[in-house]
């Protein structure tokens, strides 16, 4: 039997995957019955490194799409527009969906998923989140028979790249970030990775896996790491910490519904950065690595580490995807049945994601004050009126003439602490607060 | 539609998977489709922690493999036999079966699997390997589009514990392992896990799902931790290194094979204590946790860490295999179709372990010697007649009246450092070789 492969897209991406393709020798003997049948691209012009038949070239996706040839449509063309489309028209025309496109997931997800489920297809994301880590069909296959509490992780490995240099050079984020730009590892526009949007696509995808609803992308909370001094990872790395750019996805407590035999669907979903204590399993995970977390009952914790980008693991995540479908349809010998309620995309409501105010949780601040008697005096009991209990706070030194002094808080309500934040702010003492972040 | 499991078996694991079967609330929906039908159990009597009809449970384990009403037969109480003759009973009756038995797989997998094939049914193990660490499904699935060059974990929970607290408390092997075994971390005959027959299991069935060949495990090279001394920990620690029990399996390298479309079948397959530089990812991971390091082509590295043994992760791996056949059998409707190419085994023949003597690795030494001028000197000349090349020799100190020489290896031939070291053996001026270690 083979398979046929309409891949959409031949940048980076689709070149791994064609390489994986057509060098099948030492893998999984499935991939001999797979074949890239067409492959749609901007440019008929443009020399290509793979060794693929000039006829199947076109740069006419619709027929791709609608070709009653193809059994698989693999779009790794990214972005919204046309990917959303070509998907959704490849779908009514029958055709399994194997993407890597976090982007049109986290945003449109509801409506692929809903078309796919109606057509009786599989839309495969495995490469979408994390690169080659396998994560995905972990979380659908094995980790879904535990009550999940949490995943938590590094899935952006530019920012990973750049704060793991300005821990271990002493550089600036600037610096840092223009030299990352010239070595491939930042975009030219690096704002979807430095901004946090690009993990705040992957967590949403994580959360609704692990946690069995759909999530709106607009309701994750996001903060980049343009924000992040030098002066804040020394500091943390005297307490203990290093500085991460973390997603994180957790059920939100509530009592009162963990005794119904429903799922809870409160969930805090945000990506921040964040100091971690250096014993922490995701502490180590440096450079353009990424990791995944998952913590459930009665599994305990579980991560999953590797390279989160790339042409070879993207594609080895993309190729995985084509050969578990080929892997089902085989199995159903071709036979019109249900689909495969582990790998299918078997949720449709949406659970509800609880706003930032209302998180508990640790943070770090960082003052620059005049040098007066009683200023932390003040800030302290400003916090303590406002619910706020500090575990240390310090007069660490001074800069520009101004004191600097460095706090850390127990776990608080962040409304409390924004409140109490807002009027120490407004005190003639405080000259600046240059950096709040939260503490795992 | 219901599924019926008969579970063999009700120690520590079969209560762990009782317990998540009667508490479905929170997992995945497919779970409440899973019923425990019989239960077999050594006596009747004994009290019992999990609250399951008292119908159900029954000493006569034949009864169970060959009821026409159970779907699933997870064979969860250890030891060759009669677990072995159940599960080929059960197979022979049309049984799926879930096993966390590593023992019964790495020994008797071959005639299983054959009789499973034969039989069209599925034989899962993903409990027998780092208990609830997702390893098995991702090598059969995601991992295996990928060339894999090397899998290479810390699997056994029992050494790694004993090995942390010689690192982190300086104390003694027998110290340490009295410890544990009061702790219930080590049983009372330990020598499963110190002497590194535990590992070697799990590695012959990694090596297997890998490289896609069976394994034999008599061929598996096999040494302890029990001659681990403090020493050799604290001297370790000084040239940047961590003592780590490692399991091993990578293709041997062998350029002529390269060129075909075959698999390259001939392997190392190896568990011995080796030292880890303290940056490799592995280095970091202490206690009971477990962690398997896939390298391959193209997706680089890829880590995944966990519990490896204890009831909870352990049977969250024997549900999430229920999980996977009923899932499967559910997208089949019942139908009789071919077995799923990457839940089932698919692979028949041998590969070729080489012999250890051939193996390619850097190794660490130390020896006592008289104090006598030109010791160094005719040790490493020794080694260099041999073509050992050595990275550093160095007398470290004194003890007990004799010099105590420490040396590590450029990466060279096993069998041609074994033949220096029994040379050196033999000289006068040197009393004793406490310690040879190998180094990754």
């Amino acid at each position: 039997m083979t398979f046929k492969i309409g891949l959409l897209g031949l940048g980076t991406v689709g070149t791994g995957t064609a390489e994986i393709l057509l060098s099948p020798a030492m893998r999984h003997p499935l991939l001999q019955e797979v074949e890239i049948a067409r492959v749609g691209v901007r440019s008929l012009d443009k020399p290509r490194s793979v060794a693929l038949p000039s006829q199947i070239y076109t740069t006419d996706l619709d027929a791709i799409v609608t070709d009653p040839a193809i059994d698989v449509v693999v779009e790794v063309m990214g972005g919204i527009e046309p990917a959303r489309s070509l998907i959704l028209k490849a779908i009514a025309h029958g055709k399994h969906i194997v993407t890597a496109n976090k982007a049109v997931i986290s945003r449109h997800g509801s409506e692929i998923f809903d078309a796919a489920n109606a057509a009786g297809v599989y839309v495969m994301l495995e490469a979408a989140v994390a690169g080659g880590i396998p994560v995905i069909q972990p979380l659908k296959q094995s980790l879904s028979v535990n009550h999940i509490y949490q995943v938590m992780g590094i899935v952006n490995g530019t920012t990973n790249y750049i704060l793991t240099r300005m821990q271990t050079e002493g550089a600036d984020f600037d610096a840092v970030l223009a030299d990352a730009q010239r070595l491939g590892y930042a975009e030219a526009d690096p704002s979807a990775d430095v901004d946090g949007q690009d993990a705040a696509d992957k967590i949403a995808i994580l959360a609704a896996l692990a946690f069995g609803g759909r999530v709106k992308i607009d309701e994750v909370y996001c903060e980049g790491i343009r924000h992040i001094s030098q002066a804040d990872i020394a500091y943390a790395d005297r307490l203990g910490f290093v500085i991460k750019l973390l997603a994180i996805a957790r059920r939100d407590s509530d009592p009162s519904a963990q005794s119904t035999h429903d799922r809870v669907d409160q969930l805090q979903v945000r990506v921040h950065p964040t100091l971690l204590p250096k014993h922490h399993p995701l502490a180590n995970v440096n450079d353009v690595y990424n990791a995944i977390l998952v913590e459930g009952d009665p599994i305990g914790q579980v991560m999953l580490f590797g390279r989160g980008a790339g042409k070879g693991p993207t594609a080895s995540a993309v190729v995985s995807d084509i050969q578990n479908i080929v892997a089902i349809l085989k199995a159903n010998g071709g036979a019109s049945t249900t689909l495969h309620p582990l790998f299918a995309c078997i949720h449709e409501h949406y659970c509800t994601v609880s706003p930032i105010e209302s998180l508990v949780t640790r943070f770090y601040a960082r003052f620059l004050t005049r040098d007066m008697p009683g200023v932390i005096g003040r800030i302290g009991t400003c916090f303590g009126n406002h619910n706020v209990s500090l575990e240390s706070i310090v007069q660490i030194g001074f800069q520009d003439g101004l004191a600097e002094i460095v706090l850390v808080t127990h776990d608080v309500r962040e409304g409390d602490f924004r409140a109490a934040l807002e009027q120490i702010q407004s005190y003639d003492e405080v000259a600046e607060i240059p950096s709040v972040l939260r503490v795992v």
